[in-house]
């Protein structure tokens, strides 16, 4: 049964100090293969070109999304009262294993196969897999809860508000982590106030006003994060390497240049082929990262050179985007150079807002309880209100061979 | 010699690891009375109400503020050149002593005096005292220079700044001194990359590009603080009732009801007579709170109530602002329960926005070493932009007992 | 009745993120005059001189004790059964009380004064105060209860031991907080293991063996701090002159010289009076350096001097004690130089071992609860058994005005 | 040449705030295939399994020990003056370069094949390979210069001290990055006041007495760190399996039941064939790992099922070592199991002394500089006096599969 306990395990956590773990079926996942894979998936695999001690993986991150929906659970006022013990281990289990699907480089795979990480974390909970049967066999309504929970289908939305909304365990995680990791203080909120201050109303998460500030330097953190961290120019370079990198091979299968048999994983990726439950548990970083090492000597010169410069960071310069003419000239050099610039250049935009409450997009609004009700956040906080009426900030740079620009 | 250089000496310090100190004048004036006596004094003396360890001295934030000055001129690119020998050392002594003329609350006291703190310190370095004589036998210019660049007279304006400018020594440590000592993570930002992006640009200090998000952390630090530290609406109490205590004295005077012979420092602040150096001296949370205990027993009824309260914390209540009716109201109550509301009520009202780069203000402008030269910083800054847009914040309270609240 | 509860009050702090109360008793004794008196006497009045930033009250500790003892009572397994609910409120009553006796400079004047500070806090408790009052109307068995707990009287030695043992509250939050304050690493352990690992055997706090290290380090903690903080030979250059005033004040007394009218506290302290409840009020930093304020211009050369160097900081120096004959020539020095070596000179002997678990002193050792039952743990823990072994380290210094040395 | 600079470059860096690079060869080195491909290899290969969040790369730090080094060539009172130019040069580089030839999971490596790193960073620096060509560019002197400094060989011992001796940059630089990625506080300890107490005396690193307690704690860090962190009873199993694994490579390579072609560094690695660079260079743990997963299939049940169980975390269980019978018993047990003892049993000792300055270990000493001149470590703290004294700690296991104990 998932309510059979154990002495509670503890796990050190430079971001919760201990995870705590008390159920053996959260111990049984914690050690599935499916989450032990994710030790071999960077958290930031891209930013780790920038941030050199970014070296943490989904594994810790998917203790910590579990250690803070945990939490949420026992000392969020009313939280408790909202759920049955079923939907409590069906919510710590979606948060352990909320990124389950996610492979390497995801953002760059996901630009070129269009398989979404999403989905394949749904498939690896509700088909054959480790993970799957470890469910079934503590309850078998698991699976579906989780899927339904992870995939905002469940009947009560607040389960998956608390994983995936805009105040959740993931998005709280990653933060601190990121930050810690990063070794820059930008990501740093107070999540014991945060905790402190959340609340149930109706069916929803909110947040007490005494909280607001708190809420404020949340946001004001997620923004840092993105521009410092998340969207560095030089991430973004590798970013727009590797998915060249799978243009060049989905392109190389379709024009039968390769067939990549030795990967079986990438065949699988880059066509419309159903991808397995194997095929999943065999994408990680050591995969792909060893099938960039053969390739460095592949006759293709595309999927050498992009290979070599990826794995011994040889990576593309960029330039800050001006007028179409400043592009059409630098696709010129490119050419000129005797690179394919279908490969070669890339014309990236990163754009982010601190924090949009749109009026169709009701998940997105951070609501506040006040003497006088619920309130949207914006109309709360000036500052708040400031950056939503503000201009969001976009960055548009152009990638090629630094001899190029 | 000013230049006279010992050993170099060393100050553990939680904020800045170490202070460093070596000159033989700045370590004199460090031992001076006049220094020492702001070890009595602390920081933040009504915050220590509502955060009971921030109980740091004002002492301890001018060694920061010296410390903060001192990096800046070894490590602010361009700003040594700027300097002769003589100014360096001006600058360290005005950031030493910027705030050695202020007294226990000043701000409760300014309301009533209008004696300010910042001519007091003036005075102490200018006219004889323990640090004046210190001064002038390094070098009879200093007093001078000094108050210059506290005063905003120096004819290199950059001096000035670089003790109270929009992005100081003074503000950089206190903002970190008092979040450390509260325990707060609001005030945290990166001291140490914004004091990589500083340059001298023409007479003044600039930020390079690269160093826009820590000074939009830097922003959003000192918002955080005003308004969950500085204003924090039980501080704002306490300020209320000493205000109200230093108002009763100052009528008691004016009507001989008392003299406070045994505490000449309050006849001179209240009075409008001419304040000595010795006086000054005198004046301390030591003397004052001294002064406070022997008023508990006093006569006047309003003296020894008010007195009582501050020292053992039965503080003013507080409601937000509504209309001038709830006001009146109010006032009657207060009234009705058998107070003067000349001392037992008050309408405080706090505002603050993260930064006001207005026009008529360049004082307050941040500029931006850009690619294509100075930009003031809201141009520059999306999230700056947007608060400079925004609404003021804004908080009206009336503070009165709490049983007529 | 004492377990009226409130809603839960939390004030932050530093070292235990926030401190919380959810009894109303508690929030009553925190707002007491005794307590709230503690604000201004602070936990190192003579550290201060060395660590400028180790500026906490003893206030602010107590908060720190008791915080500590709510979280044992709530997380130590075990204990909660152990205690009746009127015990757990007297054990929270004496942590957050176990200071309230204390003065200033509380060493110095124990020196002098043979009145301890413990009898002055059991005082305050059982005789009529206003803390006693509160006591008395929670539950007027509590006063009584509190005293034997805080004088190893209490039936159940465990309560004592929680406030007061090898591994206790108290020094948990002092090494914290001393280190957080002066801004040394030495103090730092980590408490949450040891927290983790603490159990309850027959009536004894003991520690799992799986904490051993982590009360390895709390040791070494201890050690550090106080060869590094508590024994710095500036503090006790401060506490020496400190003891000498007070010694002079007494003999003044004694010889008819002065009276200290204006300081009653003085006059109980230094002679054979009982001392009162107000008394002890009367008695805060505040109270003392008014006093020695005032004692600068006194006519006794002594106590003017002496006044005048603890206030300026102009402290005794000193030399490591070599022979008796150096003695003897540094007393002649002193005398020569016109100085009474009664009150000019003193030899100051500081020792401490890490951990001393002496056959006779029961009390001071520390067990460990391993597979083959409870041992003691030098037989554990093979560096504490070689610190046993181990010489003590002792350092004597010698004290005096610094031109005679 | 060497001292070409650049525009000083930073990265940032958890443990050292930044890691300040300002010669253009060392920035070479940074980017060099070797030194990229030490992101490949965890710093804790086998902690990662115990500290989930312990997955800091060699590459960092390797930056780190860079870092140290470079500060230490600053700061330390008086060693620039020791150095030539050329010497600082080769010293950085030394530092860089420390760690080039490690290999994944080193140590269980080094147990089968008998190539130790060191030997391998030596032969990637002097012999053909990207770095080496770097270093020729810049002065061809180098390479032999950084060998002979990693080797102990250079004439003036101080250089290989810096890097390896008893208080080094290896060291404090692992020490402070293992607990802070682990989570742990163990590790802990001032750098900063052992930077500052560092001193140059004849051709030893030596450490002022005011040093003292910042070296007493870094010797008690260390101590805590092995035995929290690096011989952790789990890491330990992790090591003693992937041991065996090696070992029934060996085996089946000699017995030619596999000939690995697809993994020709393993070949290298367990045969006494010459292990070129470009082997090396294929060494990582991308390679190894991705081996591994092939090898789950392997029709050699041995290799098939220990691969299986290191990938997904299924541990040898162990048992405290108590007599030759118990241990005779487990091997029994192991083989009426069905598993071969030589691979699926081991007995591993584990011991670890804080400091051990033996008479004939005189670089394991370390000398403090007192009043009285230079004295050995122990003879000045009584502290480690005493753990001198002490008893070694030692830890003996038993490794088995589970279903064994």
């Amino acid at each position: 049964m998932y309510h059979q306990t154990l002495e509670e395990k503890v796990l050190r956590d430079p971001i919760h100090e201990y995870i705590h773990v008390d159920l053996q079926l959260i111990w049984d996942l914690i050690n599935s293969r499916e989450v032990q894979r994710l030790r071999r998936i960077h958290q930031l695999g891209v930013s780790m070109m920038v941030y050199h001690t970014a070296e943490h993986s989904r594994f810790s991150h998917s203790l910590g999304v579990y250690e803070i929906t945990r939490r949420m659970i026992d000392e969020v006022s009313g939280l408790k009262d909202q759920l049955t013990d079923f939907e409590q281990v069906a919510l710590l289990c979606a948060a352990l294993l909320h990124d389950v699907g996610h492979g390497p480089f995801s953002h760059a795979f996901e630009n070129v196969s269009h398989v979404h990480h999403e989905l394949l974390s749904i498939q690896l909970i509700t088909q054959p897999s480790h993970i799957h049967s470890i469910l079934m066999e503590a309850d078998p309504r698991l699976p579906e809860a989780i899927a339904k929970i992870l995939s905002h289908r469940y009947e009560k939305p607040l389960l998956s508000q608390i994983i995936s909304g805009p105040i959740d365990a993931d998005r709280m995680d990653y933060l601190l982590r990121d930050a810690y990791f990063t070794g820059t203080s930008y990501g740093q909120f107070d999540i014991e106030r945060i905790l402190r201050t959340l609340r149930i109303e109706g069916e929803r998460l909110v947040v007490k006003e005494s909280g607001v500030h708190a809420i404020e330097d949340y946001i004001m953190a997620r923004y840092h994060m993105y521009w410092q961290v998340y969207y560095h120019p030089v991430s973004r370079s590798t970013e727009v390497m590797i998915s060249s990198l799978f243009q060049r091979m989905k392109d190389c299968i379709e024009q039968g240049i390769e067939t990549f048999d030795s990967a079986p994983f990438i065949q699988a990726f880059l066509s419309t082929q159903k991808i397995s439950n194997d095929t999943i548990m065999n994408l990680d970083e050591v995969s792909f990262l060893s099938l960039l090492m053969t390739l460095q000597t592949h006759h293709d010169k595309i999927l050498s050179d992009l290979s070599s410069r990826v794995l011994h960071r040889r990576l593309f310069g960029y330039v800050d985007f001006k007028s179409n003419k400043q592009k059409e000239k630098l696709i010129d050099n490119i050419k000129k150079a005797g690179y394919d610039p279908h490969y070669y250049f890339d014309e990236d935009k990163a754009t982010q807002a601190p924090y949009r409450p749109y009026k169709e997009d009701q998940q997105s609004q951070i609501w506040i309880l006040t003497q006088q009700g619920l309130k949207e956040l914006s109309t709360v906080s000036v500052i708040v209100a400031a950056i939503v009426k503000g201009k969001e900030k976009e960055d548009i740079k152009l990638y090629a061979p630094k001899e190029c620009l």
